[in-house]
C-alpha cells in the first residue's frame, strides 16, 4: 500500500467485528503515533489502551457515539501530558499528527478506526472513570477493530478551493 | 515504501538542493494534506504555495530559521480558514493531521520537508507580506525541497513511557 493510497483511501470505520487484534499490532499503532513530529521533540502524547467491557460501557455513557464505543473491541485514549507541553496550539497540532499516524497505521494493517472527539466535553469524567490524573489532558478517543465492511465513502473539495494563492513560478 | 517505514523513517530535512519540484508533485502533497480527517468534515485547511525569491526573503526575516526558509525552494504556508472552524482544539488537531499527511507524502516522494512553527509569533506580519486576509489563521510553514542528505537522526522514548495504562486483556 503506497503512502498516498493509505492517505487517500483511509476512511472512518464505525462498525467492527468482534475479532481480536494481537497486542503487538496495537503497540505498533501506538509506536507509529509516537513517531509524529513534536515541537522541540517534546513527545507529549500519552495513551490508555482499553478493552475491558465494564469500563468501555462507562466510556459509552459519556458520548453520543456510544454504539461505536461499545462495538469497538479496543479504544486508544489519547492524551497530552500537560507537564510536557510548551505551546497549546502547537501541542494540539502535534496530537493531531500523532492521531493521523495511528489512523494510517491501522488502515495499512487492514484494520479500521475512527477518531472520536465529541467525548472531550466529558474529559474530566473520562479521567475519573479511567483513573487517570488530570495532568493528562484528553485529546481524542480512537475506536479500533476489524472493519465490518469497507464501503464507507468520503469526499473533499477541489484542490483549487484549498489554495489561497501561488506566489512564484512552479 | 510501507506506511510504517514512511512514518518511522521520515526526518525533518533542513538542507535542500536547488533542484526544482514539478508543480504537480507539490499539488499532490497538498492533496494528501486535504485527505486528513476533520471534525464534521469541515476541511478547514488552506494553503499558500510560495517560491518567489523576494517574498521568501521577507518570510526569512520573520523567523529565527531564516537559513532554512532561504534555502528551501518551496514553502507551503498552512492556514485554517477561521470561518470554517468549529472548535479550536479539534481544528488545530486537524491542522496537525493535515501537516503530517504532507510531511509523509513529501518523504514518500523522495523529497525532504520540515515543519516550522516558530514563525507563528509573527503571524500577522506573514499575512501582510503574503497579502492574505486575517480570516486565515497561520498554522505552520513547511519548507520543502530535494534533501541535500539523509543523515538526519531522531529518537523517541520507549513505548512503555507513553502508555499510561492498559485496561483489559490484550
Amino acid at each position: 500500500m503506497s503512502v498516498f493510497d493509505a492517505i487517500k483511501n483511509r476512511r472512518s470505520i464505525r462498525e467492527f467485528t468482534s475479532q481480536p487484534i494481537p497486542q503487538e499490532l496495537l503497540h505498533q499503532i501506538i509506536t507509529a503515533g509516537t513517531w509524529a513530529p513534536s515541537g522541540l521533540n517534546n513527545q507529549p502524547w500519552r495513551f490508555v489502551l482499553l478493552s475491558e467491557r465494564t469500563i468501555k460501557e462507562g466510556m459509552a455513557s459519556l458520548t453520543h457515539y456510544s454504539h461505536i464505543v461499545l462495538q469497538a473491541p479496543y479504544l486508544i485514549v489519547v492524551y497530552l501530558d500537560t507537564r510536557e507541553m510548551y505551546d497549546p496550539v502547537k501541542d494540539h497540532q502535534s496530537a493531531g499528527a500523532c492521531i493521523q499516524n495511528m489512523l494510517l497505521m491501522a488502515h495499512s494493517l487492514g484494520l479500521g478506526a475512527v477518531w472520536l472527539g465529541q467525548i472531550l466535553k466529558n474529559k474530566d469524567k473520562v479521567n475519573a472513570l479511567l483513573g487517570v490524573e488530570n495532568v493528562f489532558d484528553l485529546m481524542a478517543v480512537l475506536a479500533i477493530g476489524h472493519p465490518q465492511h469497507k464501503t464507507q465513502q468520503s469526499h473533499r473539495k477541489k484542490l483549487t478551493e484549498f489554495i489561497i494563492k501561488e506566489i512564484g513560478g512552479f
